[in-house]
C-alpha cells in the first residue's frame, strides 16, 4: 500500500472515532471501495455504524461486495429496507449472489423478494451453482451479439446493455439458441465499417469452461492462456456468463493462502477476514485439531526412546546428536513434500510421474544425506573432545563419528523419499496431498529417525 | 488440464519420438503456445530439435516467451540468424526484453544488433529497468491518444497502431509532453458520435505506478482494485507503458510459490522450470544450505539433553513424552509464524500492529497450551499403567501427569508467541520474514522445549 493511502486511511480512522462527519466525508469521497472496505472492516462496531450512516447506501453497495462473509449480514441490517433494495439492485449480479450466499436462509428469502422480477429470476439461477464452481463465480453481465448481425446492429444491440455490461474486452457471438459460436473484440466493432458482417470478423473460441467445473480450473485456464475473459457454458454449449481475470486473481490468491496454511497444519477454510479481525475462537478451531493429532503421533517417538533406554543410558553422549539426526529428517522431508505438493498444485505432476519423482528424490536424498553425514561426522570426531569422558571403554571417537554420520545420512535419504512420496500416495487414495505437508512428515520421520539412530549406534558401538 | 488436452499432448509426445512430422503438425497446429511450450520443455533434447525444425520459427516466437529462462538461449541457437531476427521482431516488446535478459551478454549484443532501429531503441530503454520492477515487466504497446483529439481522430490514430497494441481495454489520454492525464474506454470510442471530444469522455486516473517500483506492488494494486490494466509512469508522470492483469497473475503465482518454498527452508529464487525439469544440482543447491544450518542449530538441543542427563536417567519414563512436548512447540510455532508471514505478505500487518499480534497469539497460545496440557495430562495419568515400574520410589503418576501437562502447556504457549513475533522482528531489522518460517522456528523451540520439560520435571518430581 502506498504511504499516501496509509496516511489517508489513518486520518479517516481518527476522524471516525471523533465523529467528524465533514472530515470523514472529505477523506472518503475519493477512496476506492476496496480501501473503504478495509477502513470499515478495521473499525470498531460502533464506528462502523457511524460509517454506514455517513457514507450512505449508494457508496456502500460497492463496499459490501468487498467485505468478508461474516460482516455482510450485519452491515446490510444497518440499512433501511428501501436502501437495502437499492443496494441489492445496484450490485453486479455475481457480487449480489456472493452476498446472498453469506446471509441466513430467511434473510436470503427476504432479500430475493425485494428484487424486481427479472433480477430475481437471474439471481435464483445463479444461486443454484455451488459457490466454488465456475457457475457460482461467473457474472452473467456479458456482451453478447448474434452471428447474423452487422457491425452496426451489434453496436446498436450492445448500446442498450452498456450500463449493465461489466467489460467488453471480449464480446461473444451466439446463435439463435444462445449457443456459443465465437468471439469478437470491441476493436472489431470500433475500427470496422458499419456494414461489415459479424460473421466476417468472428474468431473461434479456444477455451470455455462448464458452469459446474471447479472455479480453480477456470482460474488455472485464465492464467495458463493469459486470458482477460473466459466464457462459461452449460452442457449444450449455451453461453451462461463469463469469469474475468480479476476473479482469477482472487481465486488463485485464496488457493495459495489455503495451500500455505494447510502446509503448516492449519485446518479448515481460510478466513475471509484479515488475520487481526479473525476471532480467537476461529483461530483456535483451525489450529487445535492437528496439534492434538500430531501430539499423540509424537508419543510414538517416545515409545522408541523407551525401547532404546539401554543404548542411550550406556552411551549418553548419543543424546548430543539425537535431536539433530531426528530434526534433519523433518527438515529435508518437509522440503521434499513442499516441492512436490506445489508442483502438483501447479498441475506439473501426473500420477504416472511417480517413478521419476522417486528417482529424483532418492538421488537428492543420498546427496543431501552424504553431505550432512560427512560434515557432522567430521564435527563429531573433532569438535567436542571435552565430552570424551562420557564414552564407555571400548568405544572410540572414530566409531562414534561414524555412527552419527551414517545415521544422519540414512535418515536424510529416507526422509527425503518419504516426504516426496507421501503426498503422491495421498492423492492416489483421493486425500488432499496438503494433509501430509511438513508437520505430518516431520512427526512421521521423527519416529524413523529415532529407530535409525539407535539401530546404527547399537550395531557400530556394540551396546 | 482437461483430459482432452492431456491426450493430445501425449499423442504428440509419441509422434515426436517417432519423428512423424505429419502427425506432429496435425496435432500441434491448433495448440495454444502455452501448451506447445510445455510439450517442448518436457521433450528430450534431440526431440526438441525435431520440434524446432518442424514447427518453424513463426510458431516458435510465441513459444519462446513461455519457456523457462534456462531453455531460451539454446532454443534460439537452433534457428538460423534470419529466423532469429524474424522471431525477435514478431515478439511483444515485454516478451522480447524478457528473452534478452535470459541470454548471455554477448548474445544479447548480437540479438540487439539484429533489430531495426526503432525496436532496438525501445528494447534498450526497457532493458535498463531491473527485471523485478514495474518497468522491467511492462509493455510499451499501449493505446494512447491526445486530450485534444475527437473520437474520430482517436479512432484514426489508434487504427495505425492496431497490430502492435496488445490490449485496448483501456486507452490512455496524454498531453503533448506525453504526461498521463486520464483514460478512456474503447467503448467510449465505439459508442459515441465521431465529433465528440476526447476531453468530454476522459476519466481520471485513479492508480498508476512508477517504473522503478517493485513488480509485486504493481500486481498487488491490480489485484486490490480489480484492474485490467495499470499504467506505468516515470517521475514526471510520463506514460511509459502498462502492466496487464495476466502479468499480475504471473507475478502473484511466482510470489506465492516463493513464499511456500521459503516457508519450508528452501533457499534461492524459484526455478522457472517445472519440478521434474529442474536439475538435481539446482534442487540440491537450494535445499542443502538450510539443512546444514538447521542441523548445527539442532545440536543446541543435544547440549540441553546432555545437561539434563541426571534428570532423564533418573526417571527414564520422561523420554516417553519428551518428543511430544518438543514437537508440539514446533507445530504450534510453525502455525503461528505461517499465519503471521502470510498476513504480512497480503499487506494486512503494519509494524504498529505488533502488540495486537502478541496479545492475540498469547491468548491463543495459552488456550492451545491448556487444551493440550489437559488432554496429555489425563493420558499420562491413565493410559500406560504397564509402564509404572520405571518410576522411582517417591514419584507417583499424578505428579508425573502434572509435569507433562504443565510442560506442554508452557511450551505451546511460549512457542506460539515466539512463532508469531520472530517474523515481525525479522522484518523490523529488514530481514525477509519468511526466513524464520516453520523449520527455523521448529529448531529454535526444540531447544526451549527441552529446557522447559526438564526444568518442570526437576521442580515437580524433585530429581
Amino acid at each position: 500500500m502506498s504511504e499516501e493511502l496509509s496516511e489517508i486511511l489513518e486520518r479517516a480512522e481518527i476522524a471516525i472515532q471523533q465523529r467528524d462527519a465533514v472530515l470523514v466525508h472529505k477523506l472518503c469521497v475519493n477512496l476506492h471501495h476496496a480501501d473503504l472496505a478495509e477502513l470499515y472492516e478495521d473499525a470498531h462496531p460502533e464506528d462502523r455504524i457511524f460509517l454506514t450512516e455517513n457514507l450512505g447506501s449508494e457508496k456502500f453497495s460497492e463496499i459490501l461486495a468487498e467485505l468478508p462473509d461474516t460482516l455482510v449480514e450485519e452491515t446490510l441490517d444497518s440499512f433501511q429496507p428501501h436502501e437495502q433494495r437499492e443496494m441489492l439492485h445496484s450490485l453486479a449480479d455475481d457480487d449480489r449472489v456472493d452476498i446472498l450466499q453469506d446471509v441466513s436462509d430467511s434473510k436470503r428469502r427476504d432479500f430475493l423478494e425485494m428484487l424486481d422480477e427479472e433480477k430475481q429470476k437471474d439471481t435464483r439461477t445463479l444461486l443454484r451453482y455451488d459457490e466454488e464452481t465456475a457457475g457460482g463465480r461467473m457474472t452473467t453481465q456479458v456482451g453478447k451479439v448474434l452471428a447474423t448481425m452487422s457491425v452496426k446492429d451489434a453496436i446498436e444491440h450492445l448500446r442498450g446493455d452498456l450500463e449493465s455490461t461489466s467489460t467488453l474486452a471480449r464480446i461473444f457471438v451466439v446463435n439463435e439458441d444462445d449457443k456459443l459460436v465465437g468471439k469478437i473484440r470491441l476493436r472489431d466493432l470500433a475500427f470496422n465499417a458499419w456494414d461489415v458482417a459479424i460473421k466476417d470478423v468472428v474468431q473461434d473460441i479456444d477455451h470455455s469452461i462448464l458452469a459446474t467445473a471447479d472455479q480453480e480450473d477456470a482460474a488455472y485456464m485464465i492464467s495458463r492462456y493469459d486470458m482477460l475473459i473466459l466464457p462459461v457454458v452449460d452442457e449444450s454449449n449455451r453461453l451462461l456468463g463469463v469469469i474475468t481475470a480479476d476473479d482469477a486473481i482472487e481465486i488463485l490468491e485464496e488457493e495459495s493462502t489455503e495451500d500455505i496454511e494447510k502446509g503448516a497444519g492449519i485446518a479448515g477454510d481460510q478466513s475471509e477476514e484479515t488475520y487481526l479481525n479473525t476471532s480467537i475462537a476461529s483461530h483456535f478451531k483451525r489450529r487445535c485439531g492437528w496439534l492434538v493429532v500430531l501430539g499423540f503421533l509424537a508419543i510414538l517417538s517416545g515409545f522408541v526412546m523407551m525401547r532404546f533406554e539401554h543404548t542411550l543410558t550406556q552411551i549418553y553422549l548419543l543424546s548430543l546428536f539425537l535431536p539433530m539426526v531426528v530434526a534433519a529428517g523433518g527438515n529435508t522431508g518437509g522440503q521434499a513434500s513442499t516441492m512436490v505438493i506445489r508442483a502438483m498444485a501447479l498441475g506439473e505432476l501426473d500420477p504416472e510421474d511417480t517413478s521419476r519423482v522417486a528417482w529424483k528424490e532418492m538421488r537428492l536424498g543420498l546427496l543431501l544425506g552424504a553431505l550432512l553425514g560427512v560434515i557432522i561426522g567430521i564435527f563429531a570426531v573433532f569438535a567436542p573432545p571435552a565430552l570424551q569422558f562420557t564414552l564407555p571403554a571400548g568405544v572410540n571417537f572414530t566409531q562414534f563419528g561414524l555412527t552419527v554420520a551414517i545415521a544422519i545420512a540414512v535418515q536424510v535419504a529416507t526422509s527425503t523419499l518419504i516426504g516426496a512420496l507421501l503426498p503422491i500416495g495421498a492423492r492416489a487414495i483421493k486425500m488432499d496431498p496438503a494433509v501430509v505437508a511438513s508437520p505430518a512428515i516431520t512427526t512421521i520421520v521423527d519416529v524413523s529417525g529415532m529407530v535409525i539412530y539407535f539401530t546404527v549406534a547399537r550395531s557400530i558401538l556394540a551396546v
